[in-house]
């Protein structure tokens, strides 16, 4: 790739007056999955994507921590250097793309080149939800881009059109579907009625988990995403790791199955909205039961989906592949040419606004609940359970029992209520001899008060015949 | 919202090298649905707009036919003016959006804008697929911008993220339900089994199918924003008038319903894809049989949606309204930020590739075909039925048989043959004595080759055990 007859000034910096000339010399830190993929992309298909483009993209450098490792096929070992620092400060590098990923030293990294007036393209969640803010800073006071529509789902485009496309558009609310591993883990406990830790399995086998899940299975993933989506839609300056969370762990077949006959789908979904119509927000990660004919059931496997409500716009959604070398390559690559494309008009993408929104915890908020409880089945047990959800104006909407021998099994779907009263529910319930277990609690989206049903316009469906309301 | 304290200087045209400061001034034509929906937003909205973008739309004149019909309220009467071409003109106009519709003198109008260096938003999806080259060019040569995301799927991003998110990106296909009407119509022809006439009833009595319906039953509407998809997908210099298409006129409730029991949906889609892995294209609308299970079968009623295969990227979907005024107002609103944007900054957004590809004509295309036929129910029609198939190469893949009294009703699933010879045999099956009707013949989406069925990995439903294999 190097050598090319092109003629090239050795130049400063760009600023805005200054756009630069021939081909955009691209540094690359970090090879793996997704690094390879873009390298392949630029070393295989440059001249391809220049002709499409016009924008004529040379990779210069890769940094990776082992240079002896065999990377990709065509990647000359010239080009190969374990030395990351040196290679951002190089004068020949007009633009980096950082995919190590964590915190640091990708903060670091990217800082020097943004400093040095080098836009840079990540990948990086967990730098975007824990850094974001102050890295937008830097790159604005040097007038350069900071692009990672990579770091949120895949190749879908999500960041862009948040930022760009509904610049305009006040948004409500943002609910994401944006962790693969959970998403497969959810589809086959609902299609095939497996355990989590048997669907857990299988994704492992299957290279959709890793062989150590927990930031997938407890939320941690989807909630440093939630905090980019937040940011994006309400210029909120929340961290990623503050992000209130829960996974999928405690989620049984039995609930999922329950979700199924009522009507609903179970999702791990990453939030963030306005409450009470603003300008607090609330930004969050819990498996919530989605109506079975809302466009975010229909997302299965390890595929992702990004679903925004806006006052002028009403329901849209972004879907497509969260994740894998090539689909985040692609995400990797429209921002780069972005990038060069700003690069050469000395121009350089709006950056995002922050503001200090207020976000609320969510023992504030109101939300439709599904609960499960085994109880022993005997005459009076019923109407305590009844009364420990009185006692907190938890009203309940429907409630259907199942025998299991001595025990039996309730299940109840709530009116909409306040997270907090409903703990305190949980806890009254607890207490209660009677109550042998407390099961899942899933929030139900699409009941947005007591009585009234709305997501959309979507009735939530109503419990079978055979349901005795304890109301 | 005019005479306001900020300093403004006597500017001419803006160039690269003059960024604009203070407020961008917007002239609106025509001040219909959408309009005035847009006209409200920068009324009412423009100083919450200002604080979350950075950006001051001010409106400063509106052209409507009739300046005496009432619009918006809080648009001053001062504002409104039946001068369109003065409006353009005006210097103190910075930039135009036009909402007249039509090619006519939305053209003439536009090229004046563009011309005078003033960049344009419009909505108008007839303007582009007619004039959209050479729009283009003249915006290029002007170095403005020339947007028109409100053109295909209303508030839907579909022309942001093809242009930029998949600027890298090998794009093999885009397949979109892009027209309200007629996804409404087959919507309930679905659901509630409703043919096709009273399907349309009731849509027009809901203000979703206009009292002449034909742009949209015909595809007329869909095959102008097919052609917008081919110029961005891939470059194509396709007009929308050329773009070949069926519309849902000749779809019964009897083939809805069937598709229904072999696990389809039928959509009208509008499609631009590579043939035999590219160059040449095709580019058409038709109505279509979607696996029930794949992501466009999920978009009901007059929701749109625009499915995009990427080599990278895999499968993306972008969903949401696809008409209406506030939808469609919100998609010109960001436009219009993102021209102000570029207008401060003395940038624009990247000219669209242009590429004069060869557009195949359907009959040259491969697919696997549904058919009903009426036939008398008498020993050897089978026979001969499947004898017409045969000599033209057209494998039945399933077949399925009703009695109808002295008649039978006969479907087949085709494997995938060239549309020609289905064609062929179309003809053939007319000129058979005991066949009565030959009626609605659907393309099947997902069948990719004969034996193979492919849709991004879905199976192809099988037919059911009681079906009789003629092959």
């Amino acid at each position: 790739m190097r050598g090319k007859a092109q003629p090239r000034s050795t130049k400063s910096p760009p600023t805005e007056s200054v756009p630069i000339q021939g081909p955009v010399r691209v540094a690359l830190l970090g090879c793996g999955n997704v690094g390879a993929a873009v390298a392949e992309l630029l070393c295989a298909r440059s001249s391809e994507i220049a002709a499409r483009t016009g924008v004529h993209l040379e990779l210069v450098g890769v940094a990776v921590a082992d240079p002896k490792k065999p990377r990709v096929p065509g990647l000359s070992a010239s080009l190969v250097t374990a030395d990351a620092k040196a290679l951002v400060e190089r004068s020949d590098v007009d633009v980096v793309v950082e995919l190590i990923g964590g915190l640091d030293p990708a903060r670091t990294l990217v800082t020097t080149a943004l400093e040095a007036g080098k836009p840079v393209v990540t990948a990086n969640k967990v730098l975007i939800a824990q850094a974001g803010a102050q890295l937008a800073e830097i790159a604005s006071a040097n007038s350069v881009d900071l692009l990672y529509e990579a770091a949120v789902a895949g190749a879908i485009p999500v960041i862009r059109p948040l930022r760009e496309s509904l610049a305009g558009e006040r948004v409500l609310r943002v609910m994401g579907i944006v962790n693969g591993t959970t998403n497969y883990i959810l589809t086959r406990m609902t299609d095939d009625g497996m355990e989590y830790g048997a669907a857990l399995a299988e994704a492992q086998s299957l290279g959709l988990a890793e062989r150590d899940p927990t930031a997938d299975v407890t939320g941690e993933d989807a909630a440093a995403k939630a905090a980019i989506l937040a940011g994006l839609a309400f210029g909120s300056d929340v961290l990623g790791t503050t992000v209130e969370r829960e996974g999928i762990t405690g989620v049984r077949a039995l609930d999922v199955a329950y979700a199924t006959r009522l009507g609903y789908v179970v999702k791990l979904l990453a939030i963030a909205e306005l409450v009470d119509n603003g300008p607090d927000v609330s930004v969050r990660v819990h498996p919530a039961m989605v109506p079975s004919d809302h466009p975010l059931a229909s997302v299965r496997g390890p595929f992702n989906a990004v679903f925004v409500e806006g006052e002028s716009a009403g329901e849209l959604m972004l879907y497509g592949r969260g994740a894998g070398g090539a689909p985040t390559a692609s995400a990797v690559l429209g921002d780069l040419i972005d990038a060069a494309r700003n690069l050469r008009a000395g121009a350089h993408a709006p950056a995002p606004r922050r503001t200090s929104t207020k976000v609320r915890r969510v023992e504030d908020l109101r939300s439709a609940f599904y609960l499960s409880l085994d109880v022993e089945d005997r005459p009076g047990v019923l109407a305590s359970v009844a009364a420990a959800f009185g006692a907190h104006g938890v009203s309940i909407r429907a409630m259907e029992q199942d025998g299991l021998g001595a025990e039996a099994r309730l299940v109840f779907l709530t009116h909409v209520a306040r997270e907090g009263d409903f703990h305190a529910t949980l806890e009254d319930l607890r207490g209660i001899d009677a109550v042998t277990d407390v099961g899942a609690v899933l929030r139900v989206i699409g009941a947005d008060d007591a009585g009234a049903t709305t997501a959309g316009g979507r009735a939530m469906p109503v419990m079978p015949t055979d349901t005795r309301s304890s109301r």
